[in-house]
């Protein structure tokens, strides 16, 4: 099979798809239009699919809206042309979907994974901003695909396509696994709750721009990733008149501002980087009210998932003893959260192999750096932990903006060879 | 004249007047409606009347909103009613009015003074609530008339027209201040700067409401003002991708609550109550970006003007310095203010002698403490300096829940008798 | 009775004894020396003597040194001069003597106190302080009398002779207290518990050197007592490597640091002044090692009892939850304290009118503040709980620097009329 | 030559200086005899011998002890032996020496550098300890050789007596450093500064004792070094009446407490590994006294000289934003400091070969990492800016505890081995 020549096929395709994804972004754990899209289309091409609470464990989702929050991006969906019935299925906000296609010959067990959500980030309205230029920009206040998840979806399909093209030829099972919900590192752990990987051999997860910003090139393989925890601190005390009786108040506000102190003051750890971020704090209502409510969003960070583990459990204890400080109360919550991991250098420099002899790419880098935190480390490490193997790679592309940048966006012809090559990993490892 | 029987014959107007004052109440700095009404009523019952930059110095108004929101009112007024001339000349906030009364014989200058604001308070909504059940709830989301001033205004109007109609008996000459911006402490300043207590011999403040919260009471002094600074602080820095580079970011977080912190480890006073308190802080965007803007909102207090100067300079030494410690930058603002004061005996004396012998009260009290801020205080210091003599006086009535309180409302039969003393006290000290 | 005349003949005794007293200062709980002489005259003069555990409850003693300190101070006591079957009797540092005689005729309970203990301050050693210049400096390295005490002493076994001279004239029963560690606030609690103001019917304390710092003066009232509570809290972490393994290690200095500024941030009280003071802060070994302990020295104070218990409640709740941020363990320790106290009216009005007819002072002030603590209270709030009055006076001197400076001295000249007065007070109150 | 045979020779020599310098420890800028002791026997050997403000430049010098405390010192020393001459040449602290031999031959430069001075411990006193056992315990109260620079100095005197006696054979010029003052990395920027390694092609740095703790070993190179910084702030505030007068107060304790949680609050460093630590607060003198002094010992560290100018740059301004806090003074002083240093992988692999040659050791290390600060750095950082290159080395050796305990010893079988070794490499860099 000729894969950049059904890759290139697919590519007008693969743009309009990227397109519509783009002009209505969902953001974390709302992604009913484009999980519908995505559960129709796989169905159309003869995958199972699963979605909704099969491939969505409940108990594992971090970070979720309130229900009437999700119930009115349902009904949203609905009005902007998404089927019903798959709707219905993902209620909740569990709008994962895999895809499975399971080949005659007997074969390895492959997945690929794309994430589909979009960020709380207000796009640029401007004739400098090609997606308002050429028609294509949010039209959800406040939200925008703003880290290319809308690529990696429209990629993923083509790769779908590509692939259940090629089926009389390939051999094993293959899943292709649509997440949600990876802003925030909300949304890979359900997955893996849910078993989506159990009994994958090999993994892979790709993102579109890295640091060089340059077309044509492929990063075969990516390590630095941090391990990281997303924490909200509610604190609660009670008000009371500032000038006739402030000691009948319990102060919320001094509490949430000893906590963020405190928590910036936990100790560098000896065995590796670590970060800690007070992000957020809002606290108080009136100036001659003694505050009452206080809340505090937060971060931790590490090199290693010890170094992480410590960073959250100092902050834990540093929490609940800043509410003891000021006599309030104190309730925390997990709101999102991911694991450091490693990449597994056999199957990388396989993947090198692959990649250099497709010629499809001017430059290819045998490792990059992540330095930041993704949740598809929950994937990788439940895969290597059953034996089976995983990296993440990187496709080029200039940007317009850095990612999360209101003015982000990227060069839709790394779509193709993005498409050609998965797909030719994968059946590659799917096995001769 | 018989002051009982003119009050009761305006009885109903004035109960009137306050149910549509409480319908279309206006924050600080907003009152245009309000403020022409007053002004118009004046004109009409033939005293010269002062507004807008007249009575307002600008340079000395706090906490004015800013010039789009203060349009939007200007805009609303006049929609609900408001004449266009009246708060043409009131533009920019300068909602303050001053009707004049010269009279043939010669005598003392007397003022009085009522302040017209409502609060951000946004009014219950249940039969429970009178103004709701009887229809003269607030017809504006999120202000309400919580702390009587619509009934203080109602009854300065009955004042100025009973004594409108003595002018043939009066000596002297008559000031009737309506003062924009009494909570927050924000407006007197703004009109004493402009004059209108210059030349003033008795000073006369009135609040309906206090303490025992029961009809037929008369407080005739007060005591116990605590001088007060209203200050908000806007910190700025820089920010920062949280994992990769925390080192290039500026902490406005971190400095506004090692502020809030400092500032309430401030020293107690030795030689008198302080207050400070921090009522609000709100900080940072999101939790993966290190946080570069921050605001603290605040409130210092004194039992004397010393007191609370001794307070708000450490206020603003510690917010710099906090600035300082993070390497942000900080920007600080009065927001409000009001001094300390003191009631002058004699005159208060001479108020319970006539007070008490009206027999228009079942209970007649020398003196109570108010124990807050009033910025009536700016008014009687000045009237002070310049030899005149100042009470604050408190006229009972039974009140549905306390000042401030979104079920606030209070007895309107109180106001017959407020408006006869008012009017009978000012007639005395005009002089015979 | 001439009192006057009585104590006149007794003052180079006073003098030569204060100076006795001033050359051997002895600090709380150590007061042996001097005890063991009040023992000895007061036995001497015909009082039943009660020391040791019959006059202080071992269980309510503050701030007691350890006991080799204690054993060397014993030591110490008998080589200069101390009876040692006297201080046998005081061992452990119950170094308090209730002098007690019943008079034939039947009358009141009266009781006097008197404190003896010196202060931790090095005495200045120069020709322009007049005990050093005279040779009655301190011998003792360290510790000095300079708040009084040992006039105090001096004047109180002048006041026990001149009524055990007048015993046949007198009725009731007399009761002269002499306390330890009046310093710190840390030895009447003990005396009261043990029993020893129980059935008083009027209670007298008294103190040299009041703000006027003049002679011929005498303020028959106190009032103004702060409630005070002393405090120590010690921090143990874990100590580590600061650069090698910063993480492994428990940080008692910051938990020190946090818990000094939370404290200075407890919220004013509306209802009377509060004070909060952390005097010593001491941690850590090594600029490189993570510091393993940490110890904080404060007080509380209170316009009344119930202010000083909110301070003193906050303070022990902060403390802990300073120790929790950090994860280190802390024990705090009473280490003084004191009540409010209110003064008998009554009483201080036929104090007042005695002392007047005396003549024997050019001013008579009826009442002074305090604005400081005095566990006299202790004694004072017991009488009064059990139907007695109680009163607390000052006696005008100059005085040659402020109370607890190097350089105190004051006018020995006072010590008589105080004498004389004491005396004839206790004399009037006996009874008839 | 035989180097192994020639170090053999003296092992018996070493040993016993190294006993004679173990019972006389100095502290840093103190070595007065030890210095005295290495300048004669370098002098007799036949070098070149600088010391004094030859080899020391005053500016640089870093935690200098006060002049009375070196004047003593020096005293000390002679009264134990010391020659007064080299004592004279050497006062004011400038205890370091420098052996110059110029060969015959041309060649290379090389410079050996040892350090002399001992730790501020107090040496453990048991028959368990050997040196007490033995009788060589430290005769200084609170100082003790708990690093092993007792050692040092006995092994470079060996290697100056090896490479003297081998002269004839040898090529270039050779420098034998003898560093006073490396604990808390005072001493050797100032040796830098006065131009002791100016023009050196090969510098050679030592320590014995390394993680395994075995003998036998050689580790060849050291990476690893954390550039550090040591600082001391002096706060200096106003003290006050705690109850009477707080707000007269300037409460230079809190300024402390909030320096040293604010410190630990300096962001993480993106590009590496950053440390800070406060290892002593010492604050305030009574309990109910403002407290008006304090001081704050501390230091920071990074992986690269860049990251620990970023800290104590963070550490500079909070100290002052934190006097400014309270409105303190505080003066800071830098009392030692080290760069970073990376090593020269070239002369590494060389030293690798020849060491590996000898036989001398079972186990040749390439490389280690010290995680930890020396101030070699700043001779080794010197050399390589001049075009030379640098390398340190570890000697391996049982040890009784950790460097800096107590109870520290090590396995004086190790010098000569050590001894060979370090005049072997000499000889060969050198040149042939």
């Amino acid at each position: 099979m000729d894969f950049t020549k059904e890759a290139q096929a697919l590519q007008e395709k693969m743009i309009a798809r990227r397109r519509d994804f783009h002009r209505h972004p969902e953001s974390a754990w709302t992604e009913y239009r484009t999980a519908a899209f995505v559960a129709q289309t796989l169905t159309e091409l003869g995958y199972e699919v699963a979605c909704g609470a099969q491939v969505i464990a409940e108990a594992a989702m971090m970070g979720v809206p309130e229900a009437d929050v999700l119930a009115e991006h349902e009904k949203r969906a609905v009005a902007e042309g998404a089927d019903p019935a798959w709707v219905a299925k993902m209620a909740g906000g569990k709008t994962g979907v895999v895809g499975t296609m399971r080949f005659a010959k007997p074969g390895k067990t492959v997945a690929l994974r794309f994430d589909m959500d979009a960020n709380d980030v207000e796009e640029a309205k401007d004739e400098g901003h090609r997606p308002y230029k050429e028609g294509f920009a949010s039209c959800h206040a406040g939200v925008m695909h703003a880290c290319g998840h809308d690529g990696h979806t429209a990629l993923g399909l083509a790769v779908a396509e590509i692939l259940a093209g090629a089926r009389d030829e390939l051999c094993g099972t293959l899943k292709l696994i649509f997440q949600p919900a990876e802003e925030g590192v909300r949304g890979a752990r359900a997955m893996v709750e849910a078993g989506v990987v159990d009994g994958v051999d090999y993994f892979f997860g790709l993102h579109l721009g890295f640091n060089a910003n340059k077309a044509g090139q492929f990063a075969c393989t990516t390590d630095g990733f941090l391990a990281t925890t997303k924490l909200d601190a509610r604190f609660t005390g009670l008000s009371s008149h500032a000038g006739a009786a402030p000691e009948q108040g319990k102060n919320a506000l001094l509490a949430a501002a000893a906590s963020s102190i405190a928590v910036h003051s936990i100790s560098r750890h000896g065995k590796g980087a670590s970060r800690i971020n007070v992000g957020v704090l809002q606290a108080g209502t009136g100036r001659n009210v003694l505050p009452d409510r206080a809340v505090v969003k937060l971060e931790t960070r590490g090199a290693t998932t010890e170094i992480n583990e410590f960073m959250i459990s100092e902050v834990k204890r540093m929490v609940q003893a800043s509410a003891m400080l000021y006599d309030v109360k104190v309730e925390t919550e997990i709101m999102g959260g991911a694991p450091s991991c490693s990449l597994d250098k056999e199957m990388g420099e396989k993947v090198c192999e692959l990649v250099t002899a497709t010629g499809r790419f001017g430059e290819v880098v045998p490792l990059v750096s992540l330095g930041a935190s993704e949740d598809c480390a929950y994937f990788m490490e439940r895969v290597q932990q059953q034996g089976g193997q995983a990296i993440y790679s990187m496709l080029g592309t200039p940007i317009a903006a850095g990612h999360h940048n209101f003015r982000f966006d990227f060069d839709e012809s790394c779509l193709a060879a993005g498409a050609a090559t998965s797909a030719e990993l994968a059946a590659a490892f799917l096995g001769a």
